[in-house]
C-alpha cells in the first residue's frame, strides 16, 4: 500500500525531528514523532495565519505546552518555510534559533516560550480570554482559534487544574486543544503514576471532549472540524498516540512506546537511528531533506494561507473604513507604546494604604484604559483590585463586554493567562493577590520575564504588618526573593522585572506611572495593607513622588553634609521619617531619609546621582520588614539594617511594630548605638 | 421543637468561633459556622485519639486546609477541653496559643500549620501514604484512618488536583475528605468563578463520592460511617453547608450565606452579633461558654476515647511482647534521632556529578535505613532518585511494601505530600526533580520551614550547566532565592532550612549526612548534572569532606599568608581549583581555595573559624554559576564576584562554561585583574 501523502508529511517530521536530536545528541525524539500526524493535519488544513506577516493580529495561535517537543514544533514549521534544514542541524547549539525548549518567536511561528509543563496550555487559554475580550468589542470578524498542544505531564501539572476550571467556566469555544496521550511519561509508562479518567475530569469542567486515534490523520480531521464548529464549549481532543512511532532497532524489530525514547537520543536509547529513518522513508545519510511533494503541498497551503488572510485583510479595511474610530481604537490597543495617561490628576487620599491608592489609580484607569484587564485570585476586595472591578464586570461565559477577570484561588493559572493575554497581543494584563502568595506565581513570573511580557503583577498585605493572619500570611523573604528577578537580566541586557514598592499614596501613584510605562519586562508593585502617614514633602507632592522614576531619592535633605543616611522602601520609609524627627529634635544630628522603591532602577542612574542620594562614607541605617540582606546591599559594611530575621507571628500589626522594633523609637535607638 | 444535643454541640461551636473574630476583630466566622456540625461529629463519633496522649502514633489525623477556618478547630478543641475560654478570647493575640491560622500543635490536637489553601489537604495525603506503608509493615493492627476538611477555595487551588489524582492512583482508602461546600468565597459566591462538577471530577480520579446537606448531622453521621467501611478509595464527602449559618441581623432577619462573613467579625459584616449569638442559643454578654449538656458529652467521648486507645496500647503491647524485632524496630522509627549511618563507607567513584554522588547515597541508605520513602516528579532517572528506586518498587494500590513513592509531574503536591509525610512521623521522606522547578515547590518548602519538618529536598540539575535544555531549565536565580530559606530563621531561632551545595561527590556523601542528621529542619541538596573533578585532598577523601560540616572550609591552604581567597559553592569550587593552579604555576600567587557548601552553617562557627577560612583582609573572589549576590555577602565589597547575570542559553555545557567564563582560565585573568 502506498504512503498517503499527510502520513508521508507526518514522517518527514518525525525523521526531521529524529535526526534533530540525533545530531545534538540530546532531545527527546519519542513524543515529537508521536504527535506528527497532529501537528501536520492543523498546520496544512486548519491553522489560520499570514505566512507572509506572521505578527498578524488575527492570526489562530499555537500553544505548545511539552516544550521538550520543540523538534516536532521546529520541524513542522521548516515544512512550512520557516526553518531551514541548517538551522534543524543546529538545534540546541549556542547562538541557533533552535533552542532545546522553543523561546517565542512570533517570526518564526513560535507563539510562547515552554519547558515547564503546564504553563503553555494555560497560556492558550489567556489567549483565547484575550480574543473574545477584543471580539466583544470590535466584532466576530477578527475572531481566530487559539489551539493548545498538551502531554500527559502538562494534564498531571497542578496548574492544568485552574485552565480546565477556567476555561470550562467561560465556555472558551475559540480554544482547541489537543492532548497528546501516548501512556508514557519520562520515567515510567503514565499508568504507574495515575488512572485518571481524563476525559471525564475534563468533562466535569464544561469542556467537549472528542477521543480519538491520535496517529490517524482521517480521525485527526474530523476531530478538528467537530472541534471547530463547537460553539459553547473548548474542545479536548484525546489522541491516543504512539511514542517514538516509526521506531526500530538495528535487527529491525519495534521499538514504538519505550520510555528511553522520550528523552534521549534513538542511538542512545536502544533504537537504530538509521533503521528508524530508513523505515520512515528518509535516508539516514543525508535525513535534514523535505520530501518534494511534502514541500509541494506545504507551498500550496501557503498560498492559500497568504489569499486568506488578504481576503480577511481587505474585509477589516472596509470595516475599518466605516468603523473609523473603533479602527483607530484597535490600532491604539495593539499599538507597542503604553497609553497616555495623566497621573498628575489622580487624587489620592492623605495617609493611606498603598492597597487603597493603588486602587484609586485603578478605579481611573477603569475609565480611561480600555484594553486594561484587571484580574484577581479571590481576593479583589482585599488587594483592592476592586477599585476596577467597581467601574466594569466580570467575564462570564458568553460575555466578555467587561474588564475584570475573576481568576478563582489559583494564583500561579492567574499569572500563566496574563502571559497568554500579553502573548496574544491588544490588551494590558494586571492581576492582583496577596505578596506571600508570589511564591505560587514565580515559575508564571519567571515565563514572563524570559518573554519581557509587560505583565503588572499587583502583590498587596507586603509585610509582618498583615498583622493577625499569622506567619503563613505575612511576606518576611519575599521582597528579597522578587528582586532576585530584578536583578537578573533578560537577553536585551535590562533587569528582567521591574520590582516596585512605594513608600506612601502618592509614591504608589508614580509606581502605576513606571509600571505602565514599562512595556518590556514585567513589573511588580508591592503594597502595604496598612495606612501609612504620607511622606513629608513641601509642594506638589505627586511632583515630589515622580522622584520615585529614579528607583531611589532623597526624601528629608538635611542642611549640610548628613551625619547619617536612613534608607528603606515601602511603609519603612515613614517610619525613618519617625526616627529621624527624634534624631533630629533630641540631638541635632542631620539626617537624610531616603526611599528605594526599586534598588534595580536606582542602579541604572549615574554615579553622580546615585551619590547623591547615598553619599560615600556617611553611616548608612537601612529599615526593612524583610530579611535584612533585602537592603544590605545598599546599605553596605559599614551600615547596619534593621530587618525581620524570622517568620512573623500573629497579632495586631501595632502590636507587632513594637514587639519587632519598627517604629520611631527604634530607629532612634538602632542609630545612636550604630553612630557611638 | 426542642435542640438535639448534636445541633446543640454545633451552635456552641458556632458560637465560639464567631466571638472569637468578634472580639480579636478581625477573622472569619463565615466558613466557621457551617462547618461546626461537621467537625462536632467528627469528634465527638468518629475521630480516635486519646486525650491523655495526644502524641499517640497510632491516633487518626484531622488535617484542616481552610487555615482561617481555625475557630472552628479551636472551638472543637475547646469542646474537648484543649484550649480555654480564655485561650479563645485570646485569638490572634501575641503569644497566644490561638494564631490566626492555626500552627502545628500536636499536644492540643493541631496536626498541621494551615493557611494558604489546598496545602493542609495534600498533607493529609502524604500522611495516609505513610500510615499505608507503616502497616504494610507492622500490620493492620496499627492502621487508622486520616481525615481533610477543605473548602471552595482548596478545592480550586490547583494543588488539589495532584492530591485528587495520587490519592484514587494508590487507592487510600484510609483517607476521608469533607468538602465544605458553601458556595461561597471571598469575594463572590463560587459560581462566579467555578461551575465544575466535583464530584464527577474526583470520581474521575477514582474517589467515592457522597453528596450531603453539610449541615444535617444525620447524614454527616451516615455518610462518616459509609466512608470508613470503604475499603477502594478515598472518600469525598460533598457536605453543602449554610456559611454564617444562625447569622441575623439587628432587625432579626436572615443574614446567612453572605460572602462578607468570610472573613470580617459579624457586626462589621452587616450583621448582629448579639442577634446571632442569642439565636445560636448564647448569652451575647457573656459567650465563651460551653454548655453543660455539650461540656457532659464532650467529657463521656474522652472517657470513651481514653478506654478505647488503651485497649489498643495493650492490644499493642501483646503485639509487640510476640514480635520483639518489630517492635524494635518500630521505635526507631518514630525516634526522634536521625538513624545511625555509617558514612564513611560509601565508596564515591571519583570525578562524578554530585546527582550520582546522591544516588549512591541513596542506594546505600536503600539497604538500611528502612523508614526512608524517596520520593519523584517524573525525573527518577535524572534526579538519579532512583539509586533508590533500584533496590525497592514504587507505591501501587495495595501494595506499600516498597519505598518509593512515585509522584508523577507534580512538583508541588509532591512536596506538601512529603509534609505531610514527616507531620504523621515514622517515616523519613525524601524528593528529588529538577533545581530549577524548586520554584513551584517554594511555597511548600515554606511550610516545611516553619513546621520544621524534616524533609529532604534532592534539587538536581542545578546551574546552566544543565546545558542544552536553555533557560527555562537552567536555574541562575534559585541558589540565592533558596538560600533566603537558610537566612530566614524558625521560631527557635534557627535557619529555617539547612541549604547544602556539595562541591565534589565526598562533600556530597557529606552532604548527606549532615541531611540525615537534621531533624529539626527542611534539607535541601542542590547537585549538579554534570561531573565534576574531584577536590584535590591528602589522605582519606571523605575525612576530608567531613569538614563541610563547618559549613565551608579550606580546600587549598597555601604556605604563609595567602595572596588571595577564592570561594565558591557546587562545581564551581573545581573552577576555582582550575584557576588556582594557573595562578600559582604562572605567578607564584599564593592562593586559598574555599568550599562553601552552605553559607548559613558557616555563618554558625566561631569567628576564629571563620577568619581563618576567609581571612581578614585578604582579597577575595567568588564564583558562583548564579546571580553574583548569591555570594556578595561572603566575598564583601573589597572583593569581587563573578556570577551569571542573565537567564541561560541552550548549548552544550561546556560550550557554555567558556561563553560564559566559567573556566580556569577566565578565574586567572578575573583574579589578576582584581589584584591589580
Amino acid at each position: 500500500m502506498s504512503k498517503s501523502i499527510e502520513v508521508k508529511a507526518a514522517d518527514n517530521i518525525r525523521i526531521l525531528a529524529a535526526s534533530m536530536v540525533e545530531k545534538a545528541k540530546s532531545g527527546h525524539p519519542g513524543g515529537a514523532m508521536g504527535g506528527a500526524d497532529f501537528v501536520h493535519i492543523l498546520y496544512s488544513e486548519f491553522l489560520n495565519y499570514d505566512p507572509s506577516d506572521m505578527n498578524w493580529a488575527n492570526r489562530d495561535r499555537f500553544f505548545l505546552d511539552p516544550g521538550h517537543m520543540s523538534p516536532m514544533l521546529y520541524s513542522v514549521l521548516a515544512l512550512g518555510g520557516f526553518y531551514s534544514m541548517e538551522d534543524l542541524a543546529n538545534f540546541r547549539q549556542w547562538g541557533s534559533v533552535t533552542p532545546g525548549h522553543p523561546e517565542v518567536d512570533v517570526a518564526r511561528g513560535v507563539e510562547n516560550t515552554s519547558g515547564p509543563l503546564g504553563q503553555g496550555h494555560v497560556m492558550a487559554v489567556g489567549a483565547a480570554i484575550a480574543e473574545r475580550f477584543l471580539v466583544a468589542r470590535f466584532g466576530e470578524w477578527m475572531a481566530h482559534k487559539t489551539y493548545a498542544f498538551i502531554s500527559d505531564g502538562g494534564v498531571q501539572e497542578e496548574i492544568s487544574q485552574g485552565a480546565g476550571r477556567i476555561a470550562g467556566f467561560l465556555g472558551l469555544n475559540n480554544l482547541i486543544m489537543f492532548y497528546d496521550s501516548n501512556d508514557i511519561q519520562l520515567s515510567t509508562e503514565t499508568d504507574a503514576v495515575s488512572l485518571e479518567d481524563t476525559a471525564k475530569k475534563y468533562e466535569a469542567w464544561n469542556w467537549k471532549v472528542i477521543t480519538i486515534e491520535g496517529n490517524d490523520v482521517g480521525q485527526i480531521r474530523t476531530a478538528l472540524k467537530e472541534a471547530n464548529a463547537e460553539t459553547e464549549r473548548p474542545t479536548l481532543i484525546i489522541g491516543k498516540t504512539i511514542m517514538g512511532k516509526g521506531a526500530l532497532t538495528a535487527d529491525g524489530s519495534n521499538f514504538e512506546r519505550k520510555c528511553a525514547t522520550h528523552g534521549m537520543p534513538l542511538g542512545e536509547a536502544g533504537a537504530s537511528f538509521e533503521k528508524t529513518i530508513a523505515n520512515l522513508g528518509g535516508n539516514p545519510e543525508n535525513p535534514f531533506v523535505i520530501f518534494d511533494d511534502v514541500k509541494e503541498l506545504y507551498e500550496k497551503r501557503k498560498a492559500e494561507l497568504i489569499k486568506a488572510a488578504a481576503a480577511k485583510k481587505a474585509a477589516q479595511g472596509e470595516w475599518a473604513a466605516a468603523n473609523p474610530e473603533l479602527a483607530a481604537k484597535l490600532v491604539k490597543f495593539f499599538a507597542k507604546e503604553a497609553p497616555a495617561f495623566d497621573f498628575s490628576k489622580v487624587e489620592q487620599k492623605a495617609n493611606t494604604a498603598t492597597r487603597a491608592a493603588s486602587s484609586t489609580v485603578l478605579a481611573a484607569f477603569a475609565d480611561e484604559i480600555e484594553n486594561m484587564i484587571v484580574s484577581s485570585a479571590d481576593l479583589s476586595n482585599s488587594d483592592k483590585t476592586d477599585g476596577f472591578l467597581k467601574k466594569t464586570t466580570a467575564f462570564t461565559k458568553g460575555d466578555f463586554s467587561g474588564s475584570f477577570f475573576q481568576a478563582g484561588v489559583s494564583e500561579l493559572t492567574m499569572a500563566a493567562i496574563m502571559n497568554g493575554m500579553a502573548l496574544h497581543g491588544g490588551v494590558i494584563p494586571v492581576c492582583g493577590t496577596f505578596f506571600v502568595f508570589s511564591d505560587y506565581m514565580k515559575p508564571a513570573l519567571r515565563l514572563s520575564a524570559l518573554m519581557e511580557l509587560p505583565v503588572k503583577f499587583v502583590w498587596t498585605h507586603d509585610a509582618f504588618r498583615v498583622g493577625e493572619d499569622g506567619p503563613t500570611h505575612q511576606p518576611v523573604e519575599q521582597e528579597a526573593q522578587i528582586r532576585l528577578m530584578e536583578k537578573l537580566k533578560n537577553h536585551k541586557g535590562h533587569n528582567s522585572t521591574l520590582v516596585l514598592r512605594p513608600a506612601d499614596a502618592n509614591e504608589a501613584t508614580v509606581a502605576w506611572k513606571m509600571a505602565l510605562e514599562n512595556t518590556s519586562t514585567p513589573s511588580a508593585l508591592i503594597l502595604s495593607r496598612q495606612n501609612i502617614k504620607n511622606l513629608p514633602v513641601e509642594g506638589d507632592a505627586y511632583q515630589a513622588a515622580l522622584q520615585a522614576e529614579k528607583g531611589a531619592y532623597v526624601v528629608i535633605k538635611p542642611e549640610g553634609t548628613p551625619d547619617v543616611v536612613l534608607l528603606a522602601s515601602g511603609s519603612e520609609v515613614a517610619t525613618l521619617v519617625a526616627g529621624a524627627e527624634l534624631l533630629s529634635e533630641r540631638d541635632g544630628l542631620k539626617v537624610q531619609v531616603v526611599s528605594v522603591p526599586s534598588e534595580g532602577v536606582f542602579r541604572a542612574q549615574t554615579k553622580d546621582y546615585q551619590d547623591s542620594v547615598l553619599p560615600l562614607g556617611i553611616p548608612r541605617f537601612g529599615m526593612t520588614a524583610g530579611l535584612p540582606v533585602t537592603l544590605e546591599g545598599l546599605v553596605g559594611e559599614n551600615g547596619k539594617v534593621w530587618g525581620l530575621e524570622s517568620f512573623g507571628f500573629s497579632a495586631p500589626y501595632t502590636v507587632l511594630d513594637n514587639k519587632l522594633g519598627f517604629n520611631g523609637e527604634n530607629v532612634y535607638k538602632q542609630v545612636k548605638q550604630m553612630l557611638a
